[in-house]
């Protein structure tokens, strides 16, 4: 059940035997004369695709929805501008590696451990001892890893979180510089910690869908959860602690983006910055990234923005991003 | 320095001798001739009072700032319709007992104990463990006790929390008994522990002042961290301490109003609007009581309404609050 | 042309013949080779359920609009896990009792109009006269039995506006009982009126439409214009006239939610409160009770809410609810 | 006790012999060594000024409050670059014309009682036997004549209400013919009824305090009252009384700024913007006749445009308007 | 190419042979036999109607797309309440008069021409020669008359900018003469110009597609760049160019509407509310005709007003407007 | 009249003669017994001080208003934790340099011109002549290195305006670096030229009072017609031209803050998160180092942030700043 052939690789007239995918939509409609039929979304970690099952058995019926691994079979069409999967088979799929079949960042995932482990080793203690049992070697780690950073807006793949907290690693560390009264180690430890809730706030085996605690705790408090049990174990200083709460605790800026209490520290201000301009920078390019079209402007709104986006020229949603330094 | 006479009881001509007060306010003035002198407001549990210091010893001058407690000897004078105290000694206090000189709820204490005590023994268990363990036996129990729910808007007295607390609770047993579905364990367990954080939220040696864990980390997230702590020593059921942290993160309604998530369950809704029921009476009697005039309207608007209010017909700022069952 | 058969008990295979609904929707669909359908929601007091006539003769297609009482024939057919009707014959109802086609409360109207009766008898005069007259024995008593308290927020089926209001007068005997200085006599007269104008705010001939009235005047002022007409006739005094009219006109809370006047009086603070909790209440329920979904979450965002919301543990949306005291 | 000398004619060395003012502020002070002292604002119908009255006799300070009417005596004197009145006697008046003594509109009222009652002639019927009882004919007509517009923002003086009903008359008839479609006689209607209420909403007697019905009930919704208690004794008929009430009860445009429900037809959309505008250039033009300074801008902030407006060349702020036709 | 045949005059059973449409939209979709098709809306200035297009040649799929003006062949055909055309031929057409394809205003661009000629002669110098060479002389002067207003909102449709800014020229000459202290050359400058960027906003030649000029600069700051350039030309006084520029920059009233700065004169108070007035009206009736439902509410809410919309008795979609003075 | 003594350096029982200041505040008291007195704030470059002036002159009263440069003659005395200045006579100033008087930045303006001239050199043409006409060498380029940032939220002094730009320039370089896509010519560019219109947007020598441009037009506008004016005479490319001109147009981030269009280019929304940041960061330190107070917490609330902030440990409001590369 290995992956053999990807979405972003695929041409009208190729053929797909068990082919595993993630069924990300499915919606069942009814032919005139009372033919059911499945139009699916497919997707894996290149790109997305439409599907037709006509002449559905019973038992498929029954249990497809979205957020499965499935595994297809069929033959490739094309119509209009555009390839479709018309489908012969679907099979639920087992024990297969979810990253195959989600959006995945196009970053290599070792490139960008390698990178986390630097920003952490770049830590004094106590910040180093704390930031590395949650994120490099605790329970956690593997979740964060893999992780998206949001459902929709800005990195929503597999390994988006990694790649937003490098990136917003490396800014922090940079800022601390260019700005006075900076701590870094607190600002570096809130890059790097801000977000680690959202390890336990999608359910990647349901498409990114929100886990119950991603519901009813929601990341910023299921984080400094994490942090306080984490920083107990350790006997982490107090005051440090308070101070690194407070990053988490804001770092959406205002009450009405979700944090409970507003920036008052200079690295608070300062993370709540970091992290709306990487998201925004995040959003536009997945924006953009994600637009079929081909002209100067998206076709589409973007929801981030609530407007249509320009193209930056040479813009190629297939290339590896370059956002390490 | 026991308390000896209370600002509601103070009568023109009466003298003052080191009388202990909380130093609510105070404001440096110069005369034209370079004559300095304090503008005072001295508070105790029964209300509050002007105070003038003509020529301030520089000794004086150095420490008072508000939220310190006083003794204070002088005359009380009279001046139109309202007195005043003309001081002619202050000295700082310590070791007195702070609710003397706080405004304080007019329930009470032992008995709105009683009333909590009593709606802990209404929950099955493991509820009834975790709420004990919490508000009754540990050490916050003597914080929470004392505690304002607020520092201006509603309950903003020595006791505020415990009386709020408990006519919320008394309300949440009667709406789940109104109200189909409802868990009453898990909404009278919100109902006693939503402000829990509060009781580290103020200061009281300081007029309530903020506390560093009120500004930095905030009442709804150091209340979950208290249940989540209180509840990994009592192995309590994740899926219930799930659902109760919910009500803890959700019980300000919307992220406008400080909420990181907004309510989801039967009981999250119930318990913001018993919260919101509870805090609007509480503020609407508060802002009446506090109001200086005596029409039929309050001279002043209320902060909470964005309104003047009409005060209810035989309205006696001073008489003992009903709102027990 | 009694009805037989409710949707609730509608099973596969099931023939209709001349049975009334209520057409709820209609939509005109053309097949590719130009054959006319209907695409219809039938509606009655038990449920909704979709139907599709093909053939339509030219007669149905001129009459047929949403809002309408209809005569089906066909039979129940079963496609996936719904089930649906395919229409062969469809007729115009008239002269039909309208409460069989429209969603309906679930309790009783005998019983909510005793509990009525109950709350009307526990006012003191000259409340009683006043409310007595218009809920209970004037033209409006039996609009205002039959009204939803809302098109679609919360108690949107035919006695919901019954329903709410006793909900709300127990609610706030209650309540006036819990808290000091409330004038029980003008708080009940309130909730039980606070609504009246909903009783001629919807058309229920057209499925909820909304009125002429209901869209150019809205009910708090044909509430307002209600009372004060009754008042005239009853030589109620003056200011306890405009305290009650003050009640109406700020129920809302605010302006942005539609009251000209925000409440000013303790009275008018609760009424608001107790509106804003029970319609809260009704709305989770409803929104709960309406999606289909079968999971722990509803598949849909409730309007009121902004967010899915999750199922109280044995919630049946069949069952009789219980929020009698 | 007539008025002998107005503000706008004082000049230093002037002395007031039982001068009659609107006493509309008054604050009590005291000096260092105890002296207690008045500071107050007078006013009448051409301006206002401070007054200091030292040595204040007990009697006085008992009734002095805002919202009087006063006898004045003293001396004019002059301070820098303002005159101010050094008070000697301060009296009680009774039974006086307050029209003498509140800010008043600079148009004459028999002239704008001229335009109200041409605009009334030039509606058909049955439009202007309704319009003609309420404004001209009933017992409001008076208190219509005199009341202000608003207590602060725009025609907030003596007659501005009709002053800004006639203008707003003027423009409805000038739109009727500049659009199509338009309704003459209900938009006509509307402009000379939309602000009836008003006529109730502030007591002349107390310096345009809120009255109880401006409080609770507010003017929109007392307009309706009264315009539909008019309707019922001239047998209006029942279609156009709704389409004018609908004009009443939409005419603030939006729920946010207090009208219950939101413009619908034609003639409520226009209703709405001639109020606005001739509301915004009435603000405009008060705010620059009210602020103090002289130079190209004005020195405070006005509260409805939320900024420093620039003086209109030639201003003069002591000048009749002209804004009939 | 010339049009011979207008939508508002097909009848079912006519025949179109290459008749010239505005492409306004095209929906490709598939049948179940996987036969293609096109769904498309075909515009004039008369109005708009469906089109489906079965057995569509490769070569026409590759070039529609919406925007186009378009030769269509085939016959129209009756389905229900509705005519569509059944297409047989589709053809890219150039080199032909867009105003015959795109929605258009129903008053004489001659006409109108006229108005604005004579509101350009009522002005005095500098400003009648500024306003003249932009508006009458210069390049711009015919994409101004043939510009929409808007795209959706109000006055959207060809020659809507002419129309929207001759109704309120006439609009600013008659309240610079109802109120004192008005410019009335500054405010009808400002009236005429102050959506003179316009010209550049919309591109024609694709539907009212936005250019990249309004997408990325926007018709307020280009229209004074434009202004800017003009004055630059012919000497116009400075002091009187930037009150002119003041009037373009804050039209819209508040930043939240786009406006960069708030009115500050008298004059732009003046033309904001004007703008405001005559576009609200505008946009009520666009949404009245555009409507497709014969009741006596509009069948969709307004997206300018949020509601629906009650047509105005006598209201005939396709009859001239009347709003010259 | 050289500045010999700044207030940085002012200690009790110091002799002032004529030494210059800015009058930023000037109140006029008057005490119980008549005696005009003038409370004063007076600043310059390094800070600033109350001053009182008893008996003051009538010549002196007449021409004393904020924003004039004056000479002071006096003593300095201590009274509390604070000096202040007893004038004893007070000058009108001429002819003086204002960067004396002004608050100032604490870089030394030949460094940040330096690294101006650095940044500028960075661009290639036909960028680089385009910024350089602009901010070096064309007649506003004094007055751009001496303006403000703002008024008062944040880079409100002499000098700000140069600081913050090239602090936003060494972000941009950075930036540009970090993420892909960037066109670092047209980011850097725009980072440069953002707020040129600041340069014409206050009047120093009012002490930062808004100019007539600055009120009637913006910054926003002035910036784009001053680089469209620049453009043409350089026969810059439209296409870059109208880029960088969103930029400019864009870089509030939306129309609530003053943007006519929101960023829709990748190089836009990076300018406004860099302003974004950097005008924040600077609000912040600012804040802290003007609240005279001394604790962990600032003593009023920052306007920019809504909240109390807390001071960076080791903050000294007298260094040099460090936020060059």
């Amino acid at each position: 059940m290995a992956k053999a052939k990807f979405i972003g690789d695929l041409k009208a007239g190729m053929e797909l035997a068990g082919e595993p995918f993630l069924l990300h939509d499915v919606v069942r409609r009814q032919s005139k004369d009372g033919r059911p039929f499945l139009l699916t979304t497919l997707r894996d970690r290149t790109g997305q695709i439409s599907g037709v099952f006509w002449d559905v058995p019973l038992a498929v019926d029954v249990w497809a929805r979205p957020g499965l691994g499935v595994l297809v079979s069929g033959r490739v069409t094309t119509y209009k501008d555009a390839i479709q999967v018309n489908i012969s088979d679907l099979n639920r799929a087992n024990g297969i590696d979810l990253t195959d079949f989600l959006p995945a960042s196009r970053r290599s995932r070792a490139e960008m451990l390698a990178e986390l482990r630097d920003h952490v080793a770049a830590l004094a203690e106590p910040w180093q001892s704390l930031v590395a049992y949650i994120l490099l070697e605790g329970e956690l780690a593997e979740r964060f890893a893999a992780a998206p950073a949001a459902r929709s807006m800005h990195h929503a793949y597999v390994g988006g979180l990694l790649e937003h907290t490098v990136s917003m690693a490396a800014l922090a560390r940079h800022l601390a510089r260019h700005y006075d009264y900076v701590n870094m180690d607190l600002l570096l430890s809130g890059a790097l910690l801000h977000d680690v809730g959202k390890a336990l706030e999608y359910s990647l085996g349901e498409g990114f869908a929100p886990s119950d605690d991603g519901r009813l705790v929601g990341h910023i408090v299921r984080g400094v959860v994490l942090i306080e049990h984490a920083a107990a174990g350790l006997d982490f200083p107090e005051d440090a602690l308070q101070q690194l709460v407070h990053l988490i605790v804001s770092h959406h800026g205002t009450q009405e983006w979700g944090s409970p209490v507003a920036p008052k520290t200079l690295e608070a201000v300062l993370l709540h910055q970091i992290d709306l301009l990487d998201s925004r920078i995040g959003g536009f390019l997945d924006h953009v990234g994600n637009d079929g079209g081909a002209g100067a402007w998206t076709t589409k709104r973007s929801d981030m923005f609530g407007v249509e986006l320009r193209r930056p020229p040479g813009f190629d949603r297939y290339a590896r991003p370059n956002n390490q330094e």
